[in-house]
């Protein structure tokens, strides 16, 4: 494999040389930054980086960055890219006045999706997924997380965990697979829930583990969703096949979902609009990632995420895409990035860091991915011509990613 | 000059058999779409259009546009884009907790535009007024109007709207100027306002007319910048060079500015975040459209302003970009449709004429831009391959734009 040289490097943003897992509170906006800088890349792997007057003479390939900031890839640890139409009919409800909690008691929403899926075969499911996948790896993502849950029959479960599993082994990028069974009640079990949550306990978990389908296990806690109760039955019985937790909670109110994460272990608890400072202690004595995905209250109108108080807390903070056709209708993580900072109040350097090392600790991949480190791999972003860090988020409508390098190769220039 | 075809056109946006000059209230949902398509192009113009049972058989280019949305190009009515320097410094002050008006009293803001823009010389500002406006080309841009503001001493004044000019004359879309001197009271005036406006009246109107370079005079109304009755001023004395006002109003407060704008006959009052149904009522009775710029209540975090109660009284809205480097620094019209669909609940294809026809009537162009008929000019965009138009403000974090045309050449692929 040749080796490559970006060399001039305007700003290399995020060394890390203690090979850190997390970054949390106060810490986040200390973002380490190198100016004129290089990084060497050999085999795929960040083989050295140092300031320009260390640089190395010759390489097989060169990339000039002068002027330019050089980022770890994005790791975008929350997604639902495997889906089978999109739904902006809904979008045009939501217009006329409709709430996205009615829409979905009209058998929108996520049974919508459902639905469609069940009538789509998993090739052409397979190839809008991958499409997505190429675009999302257009914008600077190197790491992504995808979940099913647009099944909700142990069929259409299966056929959604096969994409992401092909997905996997023709993905560039590194992808973690995340079984959503329980991500909405179907209809036919509307009045006999615990019929559903048994469907997910005793046959779809055992055939998902069964094959190796799934990495992580998630459930939407949330009104009208699922309560703490189910959702603690549900990871428990995850658990004994290995799968961890990785959740949704307190979309819609304040429901325990943090709560019952923590209990069970959960690597992330994600979305999190409606926090308290209960919620805060509960995550401050754990090892759970709160994962905020701003594009959800941009796109839904909802409260954006206390992101300034967690951090001020003392907690970490993952920043994620939520990519799916109801509520987050885009994988652009440089826009995530954006509104972190316009509409939440984060610091542009807190922004990179839970959208590049905390996105890689919520899907298990901070050793590998999420900084730039000697023996990582090298997935990175070069930027158009930029002057400050802040440039970045405040172009919120343009494009600043000039190339994305994947396995120390350019694949979008 | 070469003839286009463009053939097999999913569906026409906008089609225009009655030469319309502005479209009000409840006909902004009734966008007209014709399915199945062709638009023919000769000498820059738009020579035909109709069902493709009806399409020629040859033109000298032709482009095949199945399953494409083809619009009219955007027509952009308000923007600051010659400025020196982004200003993301300020946007991280804003993060930290500092208002746009804190920002604003402490010289920053404005003025701060002002300072950096006296420094720079005039081929400077048109190269970096000239890559903003190829780029916004590129999202489908297809009219643009430019304002001074951020000389605010004759010269730099003078020095901005000769890059204006140089924009018009070099420019393949339609380039309109407006003459913004009175966009802040500069620093060294604070005590002496009356001076700065006798300056803006006695020295800086008759040059600018008198070289003929402005279209428009435009005054920054509202709590901090200039009074109904500084404005009214202004706007007589502009009126006797024969400049229309075309006035920022009702940015940060119920300020009056609409009132002064519509009794001094404005072609456009623009911003409108703070807007009272006696504004809605002064609007109904005029000729002047209320010009929304959502990417500035995005931007700093300022209500949105009231579109819905705007179009449900009956009247014309016009969306523009606002692009510029303090409160919007975008320039994305399809990014203001979202927005304007997101979070000022417009639907799509109302959010569309405003884009479209409503913005070229807000600076006069309506008679050659807006909308698909015979004789205007041949500014388009065609999309990517998309099912319906709500697709294009749902898809908030993508663009959608595939080609667009200009004076009947395909600029952008």
């Amino acid at each position: 494999m040749p080796s490559l040289l970006i060399r001039q490097i305007g700003c290399l943003v995020s060394t890390d040389s203690n090979l850190r897992s997390v970054v949390c509170g106060a810490e986040m906006a200390l973002l380490p930054k190198l100016e004129d800088a290089f990084v060497l890349i050999e085999d795929g792997k960040i083989a050295a980086y140092g300031p320009m007057t260390e640089c190395p003479e010759r390489a097989d390939e060169v990339i000039d960055a002068s002027g330019r900031f050089v980022f770890p890839a994005w790791c975008d640890s929350h997604t639902h890219i495997v889906f089978a139409t999109t739904r902006e009919e809904e979008f045009v409800d939501r217009i006329k006045g409709l709430s996205y909690e009615e829409i979905a008691r009209r058998g929108g929403g996520i049974l919508n999706s459902a639905r469609k899926l069940q009538l789509v075969d998993e090739d052409t499911l397979f190839s809008g997924a991958w499409n997505r996948l190429q675009e999302v790896i257009s914008y600077g993502t190197g790491a992504i997380e995808v979940k099913s849950g647009y099944g909700l029959t142990l069929e259409s479960e299966l056929k959604m965990l096969r994409v992401i599993r092909r997905l996997k082994e023709k993905s560039p990028i590194p992808v973690k697979a995340t079984f959503l069974g329980a991500h909405a009640v179907p209809l036919e079990f509307k009045e006999r829930r615990g019929d559903y949550i048994r469907l997910i306990i005793n046959e779809m978990l055992p055939q998902v583990a069964g094959e190796g389908l799934a990495d992580y296990c998630d459930v939407f806690c949330d009104k009208g969703f699922f309560t703490p109760e189910e959702t603690d039955l549900i990871l428990k019985s995850a658990a004994r096949y290995g799968l961890k937790a990785k959740i949704h909670a307190n979309e819609l109110g304040i429901t325990g979902g943090v709560q019952v994460g923590v209990a069970n272990g959960a690597l992330s608890v994600d979305h999190l609009e409606y926090t308290g400072t209960e919620e805060i202690e509960v995550l401050k004595n754990s090892n759970t990632m709160p994962t905020l995905l701003p594009n959800c209250a941009f796109f839904l109108g909802i409260p954006y995420p206390a992101a300034r108080q967690m951090i001020d807390a003392g907690l970490p903070v993952a920043l994620a895409s939520d990519y799916n056709p109801g509520s987050s209708p885009s994988g652009n993580m440089p826009f995530v990035i954006s509104l972190a900072c316009i509409r939440m109040k984060m610091l542009p350097e807190e922004a990179v860091f839970a959208a590049t090392l905390n996105g890689a600790r919520a899907m298990e991949l901070e050793k590998e991915f999420g900084t730039i480190a000697v023996g990582k791999v090298a997935n990175l972003v070069i930027s158009k011509p930029m002057l400050s860090l802040a440039l970045l988020p405040y172009s919120f409508g343009s494009n600043l990613v000039e190339t994305v390098v994947i396995n120390g190769t350019a694949v979008v220039k």
